[in-house]
């Protein structure tokens, strides 16, 4: 049995609250048991300067970590002065996920802005901010529609985002923090809503895996995506 | 009428939800009207070189808006490297306002940091900061005795803080940010629980005021500050 | 009798000389007691992103401890790679207190830069800087007129700053370091020239003032400031 | 046929040169086919703080492209002011790659710095670094040992990586730059010596791959770096 | 005719204050023509890392340009968040200058810093810095000597500083800024005061000098370094 | 004898290798003894702000020590946020040095970069970059030509530079770095093709020097930089 009582290919309870803020067209909070992120979109009417003049469009994310949102306070990177390495890692990564669901010419000369802040760590908050951002990215593309800024939705296809990973030689689903502190392989699968790899990121942690457990992290991880994806439907069936 | 339908000397409607998230021993989500800041006071058993073998402890306080709490995204702090001037203005006046009713001998040797993290601004974000600063800290503190790390509270007097200010020559309670933004004179006002005043600061924007409105806009700052405070009574009245 | 032997409500001889650097049009030395700033106004052909086609101009001040001011060697802030809390707080004051009294459309299109940097420090460096800075302010108005590239003075006002403050209970008028650093209440006021408010910073250090030692603080800091508005206007009427 | 003329599963010429330079205890030029890299291995004789008196050492590791390595000139870090994502991202998987074959408590509390100085990039550049790092960390393990400070040899296992994509669709061995930059699926592999994987990072670049794709990239990584592994042994055969 | 009408082996006007400010325990306003500059040596209690537990002390400078020093304001390096390479230049060779002329046993663990700040600039502010620090320098040995902190001087020779140059042709001696900014050749000399070399930095602006040029400049250089050594006696005699 | 067995007018071995690398147009490994440095020119089409519209071009450099260069690691100045001031200084002098050779205008509106990373620093790596320099230069330049981007060869002269000193009151060129260490006097010299001074700075280690071992010291570097000039010539006769 897991330390909060799951079985091994069990997901945390998964809420996805959209609305949340008033500001940003897309704004969400999402919470993967403990750990709670608040995901929002907000569209800005420029480029940066890399894609400027294509016609094509831009979504970027930025992640950060709240002090409080950790049992020991973490500084603030803004005091620190700098992005740290793990935070460019992720928010490198949420971007890319998002933007290889997107035909970017159809959001035409504008940028989305994907803002994942986390009020409560405990273990997998990239793939809830991964998979909370994709619902707030539908808000803010819904709100394009609505202002007629678009025609056609750019999202060709949706995202989620879960964990995997080996813990004492088991093969565990949506690890929480003392799980992965103490997992042995850590990997991340972002998946599309029809179940292909947008990416995988495996590692072992002072240990190397074989062809067998990568098959079934693989697997399990599958299986929790495909849940995700039915959560996110939900969430997004509500109209507004 | 005001743009929210307020009389004059009204406050917004002030909601103060405590144990907000779950590491840190404080942590309050305050909503006043549409500006929502969450406040938490964490607990770190060293001090700041400037005190260290004193025997006194510390309280300190950082502030920041989330970018997407604003209509227009705010950069972050931390992509621009540097904590801004208004930044630094904010959260050195929480610290100081909450240091001003505290006898820090009685913490002992440790920091007592406050985080006030915008998610949504509406005016009034550091006062409302100030505000439920000081129930998260009254958590941590009742935190630190339920652990028998300190004996006597080293808080003496509570505090609590509102903005007065001219609009149109209308002396205004608790300015939203469309009033502030067209304000004569925007006043943040910090008093202690017993009503006196901790912190005043009062600014007349391409603007002087006379004595007249300034009196006017002292007891408009008090009847409101009475009013928080009895709010702020009635959420700690609740124990754990 | 008060450290440096002045009664409570006695100002600390106060010299203003013009002219005291070749390059700026205006060029000031401040002298308020043991504190000596220099405050110069230089005059750029541009404006800042925010107001750009606006057709107005801008004020903006800076602020600087020299390292040997004081009597522990300050560090470099260039060193340190960033300005702290406390030189935004006053350069923002500075700016705010002079654009306050000017009407910036009369200034077109152009910077003035306010550069305050402290030779000496013994306290009030910041309200010797606000009353230093509107002089060198008007040097650099009358070289404006002098080349024809303004017709009409858009200083409509002048600006005056002094401190008061609580010591052991006492209120006193223009505080020196000693008596800063003891002080129950802090308090800086910037005034007009014909007697309103435009700035009030008032904060108790670890002590809560009330409506009757504010009322004391408000009057002699009057008194203070009219005294020094007379040895402003002196000092500008020389012509040149 | 490949832009320069491999099959699909064909590596670049691989040449590994030991002893490059001559100050750092491990000092290694790799070379794979236009991509040229020094990696060293330099001994400090601390720790960072966060492992401190745990009685175990440390492996890290910097990345950084010359700014002539590339067609277009890339500009410096240093005068930037900041490391990149980018940079981040790949100093970790290099670091983190080399600990996960080591028992870092037979380094003692020693740090080995891996310097990973891209002189010429024509992509692959981190998955060479890692196959040249793994030789440059063995060589200041030798050093180590000559000079008696370790007794057991704290590398427990090999360590090579290689890149393997998809581009139009074909599954390709050891991307090269024009290969990379029209890639469909990313995907870089590091691996111990005895055939496990220790890290999996694939992307899809605007596109989301099967399962078909990755077994069959995951096959060609194997042979790939079965080969690499042999020229790592080949090339440490040579004592000194 | 040079622009300021001297014949070319002549100094400008050179006058040296010493106690320009009140709480460093050296302070010099130097003054060579038109640039102006404040020097001050400040004493304190600890040394650098790197010449800890050596019972050597240590001298070290900082220069500032204050932003209104020339006729178009310079931006503030603690705004730009760094320093420019010019100032590491100049406060690299200040600091040489000084410690070359010192037996930093004797001055034994502490330091003295230097800081010169250019309140006026107009050419051979770094020359003026050097000669102004030796006198500063001066005033805090006394002031050591004068605490009982040392009992020999730690200076054990004069340091005096001038530039010299080729302009149209034309060897010059002590360029003012017009000058500098056509000169063909720019070279600064650092001597002792028994004619010494210290530091000799000549540089060619887009020409080349030959051996007798350079003899020239030499020649001039000493010539203009005896008539300062004078000065620098001459404001050292006075007691105090 | 020295402690490379040279005598003391002798220049270490000078390797001069073209085409180290293989994208910028000028790439040149310079090796003097055990001192390394990558030296290359790239070109930019356009010019830094200050020069544009002047239909001039512009050369700048850049030079960084590898981490590993040293026996001590040097920690790279992209992690600790900023370029120090020894780093400023030595490119500073590269790229005065180059310019000074050249006619700006003939290279038209375009940017040369001067890249120099030293692999293996065994003393006098600025006199070396600066010798590398060159001939990188040329073969941009040449590059340029056989490009038609420019009709007339811009470098007038040729350049090259080289280290003097006096270790133990004997007078000798190009030290290494246990030479230089000891050093009492260090001189780099830059000097033309024809034998002008470009660059010259001298400076005493806590030691003053004379007449005489100036003329020594200037005569000696001549003669290196004769020979200097010989292998630059060589290096440069083979075409392409």
């Amino acid at each position: 049995m897991r330390v909060d009582d799951r079985i091994p290919d069990e997901l945390r309870p998964l809420i996805i609250n959209r609305h949340f803020t008033k500001y940003a067209p897309g704004s969400v909070l999402i919470q993967a048991g403990n750990t709670k992120v608040i995901c929002t979109a907000s569209v800005e009417e420029s480029v940066p300067p890399h894609i400027k003049n294509t016609g094509e469009g831009w979504v970027t994310a930025e992640y950060s970590l709240l002090p409080s949102s950790t049992p020991v306070r973490v500084p603030r990177e803004s005091v620190r002065g700098k992005v740290g390495g793990r935070t460019h890692e992720i928010q490198r990564l949420i971007g890319r996920s998002l933007r290889s669901v997107m035909d970017l010419a159809l959001l035409k000369e504008r940028t989305i802005w994907i803002d994942c802040d986390v009020i409560q760590a405990d273990g997998g908050t990239r793939t809830a901010a991964i998979t909370g951002s994709y619902v707030a990215l539908m808000d803010a593309i819904r709100w394009l529609k609505s202002k007629d800024l678009i025609k056609e939705n750019p999202v060709v296809n949706s995202v989620a985002a879960v964990s995997v990973g080996v813990v004492n030689g088991v093969v565990l689903l949506d690890l929480c923090y003392a799980e992965d502190a103490a997992a042995q392989v850590d990997m991340n699968v972002v998946m599309t809503g029809d179940g292909k790899f947008i990416e995988l990121q495996g590692t072992g942690e002072e240990y190397a895996f074989d062809d067998e457990q990568l098959a079934a992290m693989l697997r399990m991880a599958k299986k929790g995506i495909s849940e995700i994806v039915e959560i996110q439907k939900k969430a997004l069936e509500i109209p507004g």
